[in-house]
């Protein structure tokens, strides 16, 4: 190849953030009998939303609304914010890459936690950006190491889930404030909360709409059933998200989407539902965990981490083991981590298959290590 | 608000590349009776798309496939290709952005025609480039201008779109098949073909698969009937489409779109329907134009250019009337190409809005330039 990109271009590794499981099972030559590595929802979506796309599909020979008016209306009244303080995006995938191209420029430092969300970095990475990482404490995210960090090397920009992947761990509503409050003026936090619905109440805070140091990422894709649709939505200051009405693919959000985002707002019964399930699959996930005389993390998510009690070549092991029967899993990628796998909260069908899996797996990790 | 974005951001402007028809009626407090501003496909989409979307609504708790595995191998055959010369992304919009990220830093020139794809020339501005433009020539684009331009500045990107938006013109295969031949080694073509299946045989060119001098642009909007889908692809040489995989948003095909997009690939029946309706939308647009005094440019496209026979100021007086009378146009937005007004093949009750419109809308442009 000629140079024909520009050289932060050809800087960067082929790699790419995640491989789904469809290709795992192309290369595997047969289907997964329990899905649980995503973090999807495999209690589905709402009827209404059912219904809502499928009507949709037949109109699907006109443009997208490109300021999806309607849903950024609905996510509005939702919020107790104007429309003006939404962005509705593809995915936090996709508001995750517009966020960092309107603040990073080749060098720029950005903080984030030392294994936290790999697309973030990626994104960081794709804008030359220099993500400086602080490590979990605890297994959770560390505001205050976040934020000596951002003080240190001026960072614009930082990144913290709450709660938190991959660990599914979490702090409450005042925690968050103290971290949003003791921000530089200049700094904008990302507070990623896709898996809020999922957690226990006082645990997304209440801040000031008009504060410009926080974008709040809210997704369709776990609680809300959708993943497959790529709807997120940033809630800000209106100064930053208009400032995304500069880069943004104006007409990135797909028409089937929207209408099934919308209706999902709209079925308050169907979250409950989801909520309930999530719970009992949660538990069940952390005994059977304790059966296999593994340490399930407390979750505030629709997985649940697992640690398996030794190091990441020991918990790789399980992972691969639980791969080869048919049970897709994901895990952290970093030390220290990386002891542990995580489990999704998926159907009971899904969760019979793990634990029948378990044990074995279990087994054939430890036969090879010492094989 | 602090400078709290790169110094290229604070540089952009805040419009964006078109208002939607959605917004529009909003304003106006009432729908338009004809859609045809937007160059969609009133004719719609499959029926066995609008099946497979409806059935993949269901399935829409799980990502999508990253690799759009199924829908790029279909590709691949259906352009005698290989799937590594494929790469899906959220419609030409979303594939245009990461090309010029691929390839332009701030102060890169880029080169297009004065008036072509308004959208083009917002990304490029979006990542610091600089616009170089040559004019239209006789209401085609002009490949050998164009490749002067690019010889002159030592552009590595050029944008030509084949048959062109928005003045509905077109050069043969030969023609642009000798445009990529004196491409410069460093220089990569942007060969917009997005109305290809309009265009009468002999406009698509042969193009040597592996030359990473040219990026074929192609979308299921316009032929296909599924503009809200958001499904568009670039086939071009491995080396060039594999650099997509370092910068884009993996998960940003949406699965229902993934679904329809490739059971539309499967109707060619249904094209056979939607080319044979847009053509005769198209000769009846022409006579409806002649009819009023005005003179259609020829098409291979699914809208009909009207040149309204005086300058730019005229054509938006006739724009707007048409606009007060429920119909939904567009125009180009630079002169010279700007006399002119845009059609689209709507479906036959949407020109008989037109026919019944157009005279009265005419003698309201005329009033309102001598009143």
């Amino acid at each position: 190849m000629p140079a024909r990109f520009t050289a932060l271009v050809d800087s960067l590794p082929a790699t790419v953030p995640f491989v789904g499981p469809e290709a795992q099972e192309r290369v595997r030559g047969r289907p997964f009998r329990a899905r649980i590595g995503a973090n999807e929802n495999g209690f589905g979506a709402s009827p209404m939303a059912v219904a809502a796309m499928a009507a949709a599909a037949a109109e699907a020979w006109k443009y997208c609304d490109p300021e999806s008016h309607d849903l950024r209306h609905a996510l509005a009244a939702a919020h107790g914010v104007t429309p003006a303080h939404v962005m509705v995006g593809e995915g936090i995938d996709g508001l995750l890459g517009l966020v960092v191209r309107l603040v990073v420029e080749p060098g720029t430092p950005v903080v984030t936690s030392l294994g936290a969300y790999p697309t973030f970095a990626y994104h960081v990475a794709g804008f030359g950006g220099r993500l400086v990482t602080v490590p979990y404490h605890d297994d959770r995210e560390d505001p205050e190491a976040l934020l000596a960090a951002v003080r240190r090397t001026g960072a614009p920009l930082v990144y913290f889930a709450n709660p938190d992947n991959p660990m599914g761990t979490w702090w409450s509503a005042e925690a968050v404030a103290e971290l949003v409050a003791a921000l530089p003026t200049h700094t904008l936090l990302l507070l990623d909360e896709a898996y809020a619905e999922f957690a226990p109440a006082g645990v997304s805070p209440r801040l000031a709409p008009d504060d410009p140091r926080v974008l709040r990422l809210r997704t369709f894709s776990k609680a809300h059933g959708l993943a497959g649709i790529r709807v997120g939505f940033a809630v800000g200051a209106p100064a930053v998200i208009a400032a995304f009405d500069k880069i943004r693919n104006h007409f990135g959000v797909n028409r089937i989407g929207q209408a099934g985002a919308l209706a999902a707002l709209g079925d308050g019964d169907h979250l409950v539902r989801v909520r309930a399930a999530v719970s009992a699959a949660r538990s069940r996930i952390a005994a059977l965990a304790r059966a296999n005389g593994l340490l399930p993390l407390p979750s505030a998510t629709n997985f649940v981490t697992v640690d398996c009690g030794r190091d990441g070549a020991h918990a790789r092991r399980v992972l691969d083991a639980l791969l080869a029967r048919d049970v897709f899993v994901r895990m952290p990628g970093v030390a220290p981590l990386d002891r542990c796998i995580r489990v999704g909260c998926g159907r009971p069908e899904e969760l019979d298959v793990l634990e029948q899996e378990w044990p074995a797996a279990l087994s054939a990790a430890t036969a090879a290590a010492s094989g």
